[in-house]
C-alpha cells in the first residue's frame, strides 16, 4: 500500500512534490494545503489533489471562491504517513507534527537545527532511514553536493571555492527586484559553504555570493583544489555516471541559462523543469592541481527528486541509496 | 489518411507547430528540417520526427554530430501535402514551393503581400479554404484579431488604438536588448495596425508599441470606441464565449504577465505555453462610449493553433471555422 | 534679501532641490532634514547644508556617526520662509507647517486635496501667487502637462489618451522589481489623468500605465484629438518654442530612454539629470486631427525647476510665469 | 607649455580622457575625431574640442548636419604631441601612428602585444616613463590592479581566484543583452588573470566571469591567499592609504552597486562617474591565510585617470607615480 502524503504549503516547491510524489508507484498525495484562494489553489483543485486550508480561519475565503475544502491541516496530517512542509521558513509548524506523531520533511529554508539531519539523496541517504524529521539542503547547496560529493568520492577534495550567482527572484515574483544592479553577500563565507558541511562535514568549502537581476537559474563558479591530479576527462566521466547531473556544451547552442531553460522547456516536463544540474562541459578546466567549472541550478525544481527519496528513506521503502535515486528518476523521466 | 505536413524550420514556432500537428486526428508529421546541429536540433530527433536538413551543405555537419538525416527540404516537400514554413523572415522558399507544387503556410514575419492572404481563424477562416499559400499573422496581430473581432460583430467598432508593449527577446535568446531602456517604434501606424487589417480590413485601429527588457508575453492597452453603448459585463460575456481568451483577474493574483506564465506552466501544456489571449477581467472598463482593457500575449505559441486551422482550411478538412476551432482546441487542451 | 528655504526630506526630489535653490539668487538653503545615517545624509554634509534631524530621535544616531546637527526639523522650521516637503507620501506634516505659519509646497505623491492647490509652471503659474500650500504634481503629471498645455493654447485639444509606460524602480532602489514582467494599472483611468485635470480641468483626457523593468525614464505613447487640423511641423515648432522641450531624434541616436539619458550625462548637468521632457521629433504623426507622439520623462528630476517657480510664485517674487520660468532654467543651465 | 593631445574616437572612454585631460594644467585637448554625426559628436563640439574627421569620408556627412570639422585624423596627428586612441578594438591606427612618429596610448580592448607595454599607474608607472606606445589595460584589469598590488606589496600574495560578475552593456547600448540570462565565459582562465599578469607578471592568479543583465559596474569576488597572515584591519587601513580605492559599507546603505552609484551622482562629477574602486568593508574577511574581498568597478570610466597618469610618464612629464597620481587626481576630485 503506498505511503500516504500530505503536502503543507502549496507553492513553488509544494505544487511540484505533489506532482512527483503522484508519479512514484509507492506513495500518493493524499492531500494538499493552502491558505488563499490564489491561482494555483484553483490549479490544485483542477489536478484534483484532496484540497485542505492551512487553518479553519482560511475555509471561508475558499468556500466563497467555489473551492470545496476537505478540512484543514490538521485533518490532513490525520490522514498523512509523512508531511511534506513547503511552507515559508520558519512558519513553525514542527510541535504540531511531533504531537500529532507524524513525519515530517522541511525545506532548505529552515535551520539545519530543526532536524539535525540535512538530506542530499547522493550524500546522505543512509542518515535518513527511518528518520522521523528531516530537511532537505537549499536548490544551490543540492546543486554543490550533487556535483561535489563525487568528487569526493573519487578524487578527494583538498578544499572548495565556490562562487554563487543568485537569480534575483523566481518566475511568478514580480515584486522583488533588483531590476539593474548586482548585491553581494557581504557575509562571508555566505550560508552556502557551511550548509553543504550539514550534509558532508568533512567537505573544505567556503563560498560567496550575489544576487542578480534574473528569474531564472542560479549559476555557480567553483574551483576545487582535488587530492590528486586528473584529467578534465576523468571528472567528466565520473559526472557522466552521476544522476541529476546533466553535461552540456555551448557547441549545442548552450551559451547561458536561457538555452539549459528552453532545452528543459523542450524536454517536456511539466512547467519546463530542470531537476538536474546542469554543467557545462567546455567550462571544466584542470590546471595542476586545481579543478574550475560552472554549473547553473533550476531553483525552483533541483529539490524535489530529493524530497521523494527522502520520503522514500524516512519510511524504509527502500534501503538502497541508488536503488531509490533510480526509481524516482525513471517515475519523474530523469534519464 | 492524415494530411501529410513538413514543418521548415524547427525553431521556436516550429517546434511548437509540430507538437501541435501530432496531436490532431486528421493530420500527422512528416518531417522537420533544421540547419544547425543545436540541442534544438538533437530534441526534434528524440521527439521522433522524420530529420531533414534544410540544405545538402548542412547534412554533413548533422552527421558528424551523430544526427541522422533522411534527407534535404527538397525530399521532405515530395513527401508533404503542406509545409508550415517556420524560417526567417524573407527566408525566400515561396518560388521552391510553387515550383514543386507544396501547398505552404507562412508566419507573420513575412509581408502580407508574399501570400495576399493572412489568416486568422475566427476572423477570416473561410478565405482560406483551398488556398495554396496562407499566411498566419503575427502574435501581436493575432491578439488583436482574437479580441476585437468578436467586439466587431457583437457590437461594432467605431475605432481602436492599441499601444503595444513589447518583450525584447525571447526566453532562450540572451543575446538582444536592451537591458535597461524602453525604445519605442517611431514609426506611427507601427506595422500592427495595417497589419490587423489585412484580415479585418473594415477596421479603423491605430496601432503604436515600444520595446522593453522582458522575455515572457506582450501586453497591450486597447482603446476601443465602439458602435452602441454596453456594460463592460456585455464585454466581458462576449469574450468569455469566445474561444481562445482566457480571463485572469488579479484578485486571484494575476498581478503581472509573471504570473500569467506561471499558471500556464501550472496547467502542465509543454514549454508552459498559453495558446490563448489572457484578458485582465478587472482591467475592462468602459467610460461612456468607450472600452478600455489590457491583454497579454504569450509571443512564443499563440499563433500556433491558427496554424492548425490554416492547415484545415487549406486542405478543406472542415468548412466551418468553429468546428476547426473547437477540434484544434480540444486536441490541445484549449478549454 | 534671498527668500529662507528648507528642504524636509534630503531623498531623491530633497537633494535635487536643495542644489536648484542653491542655484537661484533668490532663495537659500537654510536646512535639509534626514532621518537615517546613510551616504546621502553623508553627501548633504559634504554639500555644505545645514544640517537638521528629522526628530530628536534621530539625533544620537548621526551624532554618533560624526555627522553635525544643527538641530531638528522644528528648528529648522523657525528659519524658513517656506518649506519644500520632500518626504514620503503621506508623511503627515502639513498640519506642523500650519501651527507653525511656514509657507510649505509638496510633491506629487500627496492629494490633490492636500493643497487644494496642484501646480505646473506654464499651465497655473498665477494661481500660486502668494499660496501658501502648493503640491507640485508628479513627473508623470508634469511630462503631460509640459507638452499638452502648449497643443491646448495653441490649437485646442478635442481630448487625449496617454498611455504610461513607467520604469519599476528609481536607480538607488535596487529591492523593487519586476526583474522580468510587465504589470498594468488595472484600474481605468489610472491617477495620471485625473492628476492632469487638478491643474487643467478644462482637458479631457484618459490614461492607463503598465510597469516595466527599467530604472531610467518613464515613456508615454500620446494620442491626441486636436480642435484643429494642423501638420506635424506646426505641432514640432510650438514645442520647439515650449521652455523644459528637448526634441531628439533616433537620426542621431536618440533610438531609446537610454541614448537619452547618455546625452544628459554628457551635457555635464549634475547626477547627469534631464530637467527637460524629451519629445522624439521623428515620432511625431499627425493623421488628419489626430496627433501622435511619445515622450521620455527623467521621473527623478523634472519636476525640480516647477518646485523652484513654485518657490517664487508663493513668495511673490515674480508675477511673470515665462520671467520665472526663464530665470529658473538660466540658473540651472536648461535652455 | 602644455602636452598637446588628440584624442581618437570620442566615445565612451575618449570622451572622458578628453575632459580629464582638460582639467589638468601640463596637458591639453587639441582635437577629438569621431565618425558619426551623433549626439555625441554634437557634445563634443559643444564642449568646444577641436572637431575632426576620423576620415575625409565622414567630412560631408558632419558639414551636411552643421557640424564644422577643423580637419581630418590625419591633421589631428600632427598637431599633438600624443593620441589616446578610444577608437574600437583592433582598429589599426598603430601603424599610421608609427609613420607620423606621434606617441600614442591605446586601450584594453587591444592585445598587449600591440604595444608590449600595459600599463596600471600603482604597478607600473615607471616602465612607461619615455615610452612610446602605451596600452592602458581595461577596466576590469585596472580594479584588480588597484587592489592587488598594495596586498601584493605590503604583504605578499600567495595565489588569487577572482569571479568577474560583470555588466552586459553599457548605459547607452540598448541593443545588447541578455535580458534574463546569466553566461559564463567558458574559457577558463577568462582574458582578465592574464591580462593582469601583462602588468603584475609575478602574480599567482586565476580568473573566471559571467555576464549579467545590468548596465552598471562589473562587481568581483575576490579570493587571496597572502604570504603572511594579518588582519582585515590591516587589510583595510592598506586599501585606505591607497589611491584610487573607495570604501564603502553597508551601512550607510551601500547594499548593491545600484546605491555606489548613486553616491557617485550625488558627488557630482560628471556623468555621475566613480573613478575609484568600490571596495565593500564590510565585505572584507579573513578565514587563516585568506582573504575574501568584494568589489565594484565603474567600467565606462576608472581606466580615466589611468590614462592621464600614462600621458605623464610617456612624456616624462613627472617620474614619481605617487606625484603624477595626486596630481591627476587632485585636478579630477578624486580624494
Amino acid at each position: 500500500m503506498p505511503v500516504k502524503i500530505g503536502v503543507n504549503g502549496y507553492g513553488t516547491i509544494g505544487k511540484r512534490v505533489a506532482d512527483a510524489v503522484n508519479l512514484q508507484d509507492d506513495m500518493e498525495v493524499v492531500g494538499v494545503t493552502k491558505r488563499r484562494a490564489t491561482y494555483e489553489a484553483k490549479m490544485a483543485v483542477k489536478n484534483a489533489f484532496p484540497f485542505y486550508a492551512a487553518d479553519q480561519e482560511y475555509v471561508q475565503d475558499f468556500e466563497s471562491e467555489g473551492i470545496e475544502v476537505e478540512g484543514t491541516l490538521k485533518n490532513l496530517i490525520e490522514k498523512a504517513d509523512v508531511i511534506v512542509d513547503c511552507t515559508p521558513s520558519n512558519s513553525g509548524y514542527k510541535s504540531l507534527y511531533e504531537e500529532k506523531g507524524v513525519k515530517a520533511i522541511f525545506q532548505g529554508g529552515e535551520k539545519h537545527e530543526l532536524t539535525n539531519l540535512s538530506f542530499n539523496a547522493l550524500a546522505n541517504y543512509e542518515e535518513a532511514i527511518d528518520a522521523d524529521y528531516v530537511r532537505v539542503v537549499s536548490c544551490n547547496t543540492t546543486g554543490l553536493c550533487r556535483t561535489l560529493y563525487p568528487l569526493h568520492s573519487n578524487f578527494g577534495v583538498e578544499n572548495v571555492i565556490a562562487v554563487m550567482i543568485r537569480r534575483g527572484a523566481d518566475p511568478p515574483n514580480s515584486k522583488k527586484g533588483p531590476i539593474n544592479a548586482i548585491e553581494p553577500v557581504l557575509k562571508v563565507p555566505s550560508h552556502h559553504g557551511p550548509d553543504v558541511q550539514t550534509v558532508m562535514p568533512y567537505l573544505n568549502i567556503q563560498t560567496t555570493a550575489v544576487k542578480v537581476p534574473t528569474t531564472i537559474m542560479h549559476l555557480h563558479s567553483i574551483v576545487v583544489k582535488l587530492k590528486k591530479e586528473v584529467s578534465r576527462e576523468n571528472v567528466i566521466n565520473v559526472w557522466d555516471e552521476t544522476p541529476r547531473i546533466m553535461l552540456v556544451s555551448s557547441k549545442y547552442g548552450f551559451k547561458s541559462t536561457a538555452q539549459i531553460m528552453e532545452a528543459a522547456r523542450d524536454m517536456g516536463r511539466k512547467r519546463g523543469d530542470l531537476f538536474e544540474i546542469a554543467v557545462w562541459e567546455d567550462g571544466v578546466h584542470v590546471i595542476g592541481d586545481t579543478l574550475y567549472y560552472y554549473q547553473a541550478i533550476h531553483q525552483e525544481s533541483d529539490v524535489v527528486p530529493e524530497n521523494i527519496d527522502a520520503i522514500r528513506a524516512m519510511c524504509n521503502l527502500e534501503k538502497d541509496k541508488m536503488k531509490s535515486i533510480r526509481k524516482t528518476d525513471e517515475a519523474m523521466g530523469i534519464e
